[in-house]
């Protein structure tokens, strides 16, 4: 088995999920990996990874509105200094987790038809977030 | 170290949970692996992975009522054309997570002794469910 | 590639975080891992691991609050021998998570700035715990 490692760069504009599904199948087809393991860490405490629906867009819109029902901007929170959103946005990120590990089956991560990975901003304003990637192949 | 891949199939009987640690165990004996990392990616986006307490079955029927009250089925979903029970099993699937990373040491997953590995279904019907699985190994 | 694997043992205090970054970091040194992936399995049903801000303490004490909210002591449950604190405590450990998969690159774990790695006690009594630990690396 052989390694390969990677940051991805993505900028967000607010509120939202990045789908980073394709760039992640690039870099498999690239390294040439054809079975193996990737692993992806979010660099991030405010921002999430997570794996989801890639068909209706209104799955979503209607998961993004239950995150803000499980977490919500008025809490009275005791870390507030940096915003309303901030300490929500922590809260979304445990919730729906920094890491997944996926593995690769014939040159391409083994997701479901209907699923996609997905990079999940959860503060207010657009943000610059990395995602460090792992490779173990063959 | 070496790797080997597997898909693991399961019929589920609608809501509820599948115990799968025996097979798990049972595949990576059957491959030789001594220690290693057993990944896992549960292929659907209404049905998630999850390892929880294998004694007390009172234990799952609770945590099945709370993961209820945390996603309820009448919440005013824009999406809801695969039915009532189909939002709130995508919004379950994000907090139990879809892939799970676990050590194998002396030849089994080097679990808890109160710890089971569970495919946990979230639609009413039964539904055919997959499960990616990567092994590395010695 | 190589791998390596080791036990974590920890002994906590009741409810809260232990904070255990620098053992795993000084692990990969240790081992004299240079590029990798650091895989944890936290060992219990009632303790997890998470992935949070490492600077302001109270965010934690917010993400604890939140998580009682979340997984209430009072929600009528059926297993309730080993005390009101246990099923909240199982709830919060699915919520949370209790593997992580984490990129090393060069000589340590790949965190972004403000991210610490801590094992979570959900128990009120203090408990030993133990974390179950593999590293592939180069």
């Amino acid at each position: 088995m052989r390694q390969a490692t990677r940051l991805f760069r993505y900028q967000t504009q607010g509120p939202g999920f990045t789908m980073i599904t394709r760039d992640l199948d690039a870099w498999i087809r690239e390294v040439g990996a054809r079975e193996g393991l990737l692993s992806l860490l979010c660099r991030h405490t405010s921002a999430s990874l997570t794996i989801q629906e890639n068909a209706d867009p209104d799955v979503r819109v209607d998961l993004a509105a239950a995150f803000d029902r499980l977490a919500p901007r008025d809490a009275h929170y005791v870390h507030h200094l940096e915003g309303p959103d901030d300490m929500p946005a922590h809260i979304r990120t445990v919730l729906s987790g920094a890491t997944l590990s996926i593995p690769v089956m014939a040159e391409r991560m083994a997701l479901g038809t209907w699923q996609g990975v997905y990079l999940w901003e959860h503060r207010d304003a657009p943000h610059r977030r990395e995602i460090a990637a792992h490779l173990s192949y063959e």
